[in-house]
């Protein structure tokens, strides 16, 4: 059995995680840390509520963190010096801190795992993506999100162009018009277009082509709780990790 | 029996309505004009061959015209003229001479069709895409060509475009953000995207986003024989028109 | 000011329609009808509240009725009868009741709308699907829902499949393949595929295959707030219909 | 240099792939083997061309084979002996057959492979489905081909159906509704829908859901003529191959 302690039980994230831990087989709540978690009523009797990191005076297997950029790093530390495998689902980590913490992790000989994104469609579509681009030279990436989406394109198919940019080999690639705007944004001379109507939620696809031929993959994302699929994987592997990795694409 | 004279035999698309008309029980080929229509062997005994317009002496029921951009005014203005309808499907003609057939048409009082495109799902998703900008004034087109094309976005496409921008609201569209090339061309406010891509012949997409649903009509041509769907359309419809109208649309 | 009355206003779609009709200027929100209505305090002072049919005792222009199967023949007949407008979105009503009621109208010279679906999208398409029949008479159904659906195929792909097959022209299909399950439910020679996966909500594509070409149509409703649009449209149109129409396509 | 034989050279792909071997910097053919091959005015000057396998006195490096299911038994075995590798695309070998190949290989120390379908599209999509099915186990294959198909399911979609319910562990399959034919045919759990229209060439996607989200894998086969993708991957490996391997994807 598994021993979990979840660090922003009470944030939306944290709330699905909770649930999810409890409906585990494998895995049990043992503790909770949140700024007010002890005056909250939604968990069990035999589960420690902490409302902040000092008070913190047990060690758990596992440290699921879904926080605050400001909390994130010294979480995860606390969590590796006393041998708490970590689930980094929260952002804002350097890239300075998160190397502070792979040393960390390595001097303490535990393994963890920081995910920017627990999404599974869109991980599996990133890692396929880069695997079809040896192949498939030519791509394209097209993203769709709601209206209101304020940033175009999205990090996620910005990351996803550059993946392939390192992938494939440049000089393989077919010359295409590139002076309209139509052609979209370039990334690492992958082309990326960007859709925001109301109505859709969160997708993408990446469009191959070569002589003769086509492929193409597509996530769709309809609601948050499809992160719950890429904590469970997560729960599933980290203890076995030798070193703190980024990425769920790391672990798949 | 309907008489046909096919005009521009021996090119590409003249060869393929040539094909047609033999297919068709209730049309039947009784001359053609080429440069060279009168040294091919490709046609039967009993079809007339013209190699200019000074020498054609026959009227027949239906002039169908896959020439160039310098023939097509002169050889139009003599179908009617001699009472002929004309089904145009070579490109060129300016909104000028456009004009000038028209009147002819209507003094003559003979119909006939002007067609930019052949293409009937081309031409579907142009007229369902104006009717659903009703009801969804959030659009945003797709068009995806083999590398080699040249142009973007497709003539095709930005037709697409100013039909929805004509025929939506745009006070009831939503504000999105514009300020990257990834968000695409803008046309009269409607969002085009040039996807290029080996392998891709001639693709479009409208996507259509309102609260809590989406519409998405797509089409694909895979080889310029599609064309000949369009024509067949055309000839079924021509003989019955009053006047000289544009677009294959018009007659759907 | 159009003065509205909806029953079924404390049910999920009743919910949505109160909030709809407040939110739009030139409708008043007058009076509900629900069992539980006088009692609730989710309408404000000026609202008249009824809690049966038989305490009805106000005419509004319109009636909207998101009722019960048991309630919404004599709800509607009642609304006829006093000459308000009904816009019918409760399903139930057997054909001999439609018809009834379309006398009733007849007599009392009123008009109104029965529509089984208000989402726009999914009417949209069967209305575009009809008519591409006419063109490309080899069509497929495929629709996509949850894993929690029971029945498959969905009435709407079923009635699709049907109002294909009545616009096509049997003698221009292909000669397919027709003897695996995997080719699908057969009806009226239109083929419906069902896909039923986890994630998905309510989606609907319909596939025309010609020479040389093809032409998609795709539905995705990702929540019932979607019918809201529809509901608007048919408070727009209702007050001018000669009679008591079935369908939202026949005002679209 | 990569010196090669092309068995099979005057055939539809036998042709494609002598003009893809003349035009690769590091290959160059040196001989041909087909029926007519001496008489054939295809073949420059210094290739050797012979009409039978007891003709062939010369030993290449590689050996491409696009015969027949009557001669690639015995070719296959002959180029192993001679120490030439082995790429079959010809198909027509028996499960026993393939197993007396790869010993004789073990035995002559060689590699080689045989690859029933070198479009690298369906051979990359059939890799990703099989992987992604280890965190989607739910997924559903939809094939669509042109109107003349006789067969259904394709042939590829029965195998990748099995590829994914191999790879998944199908206790957290969700159960669906499967008493209606629209579900398809069933393959080892997975439902396969097939579609058959003109217009469209070989299309196949594969669908998979879990809670809030979905994944999506299409591949568009528009020629033969990607193909030769596959068989330009091969032959940048053939000759490192330690074994005689069966299928592209086990050296993508």
């Amino acid at each position: 059995m598994k021993k979990i302690l979840v660090a922003g039980a009470t944030g939306s994230m944290g709330k699905q995680t909770v649930q999810l831990v409890e409906k585990l087989p494998d895995c049990q709540l043992v503790a909770v840390l949140a700024p007010t978690a002890s005056k909250s009523a939604e968990f069990g009797a035999s589960v420690k509520s902490f409302d902040n990191l000092a008070a913190v005076n047990i060690a758990t297997d596992i440290w699921i963190d879904f926080t605050t950029p400001q909390a994130v790093y010294e979480n995860t530390k606390f969590a590796l010096k006393h041998h708490m495998h970590p689930i980094v689902g929260t952002s804002g980590l350097t890239p300075d801190q998160t190397k502070k913490l792979q040393a960390i992790a390595q001097k303490e000989k535990i393994g963890g795992i920081i995910a920017p994104n627990f999404g599974l469609s869109a991980v599996l579509l990133m890692k396929f993506a880069q695997e079809a681009a040896r192949y498939f030279p030519d791509a394209e990436v097209i993203e769709m999100h709601h209206a209101d989406k304020r940033d175009a394109p999205s990090a996620t198919a910005i990351a996803t162009a550059k993946l392939i940019a390192a992938s494939r080999n440049p000089e393989n690639c077919s010359q295409t018009a590139k002076d309209s705007t139509a052609r979209g944004a370039d990334y690492d001379g992958v082309p990326v277009h960007s859709v925001r109507l109301p109505g859709y939620v969160a997708h993408e696809q990446v469009l191959f082509g070569g002589p003769g031929e086509a492929l193409t993959i597509r996530q769709d994302s309809f609601s948050r709780s499809s992160f719950m699929q890429g904590v469970k994987v997560a729960l599933s592997r980290v203890m076995d990790l030798p070193d703190l990795v980024v990425g769920l694409d790391q672990i798949l």
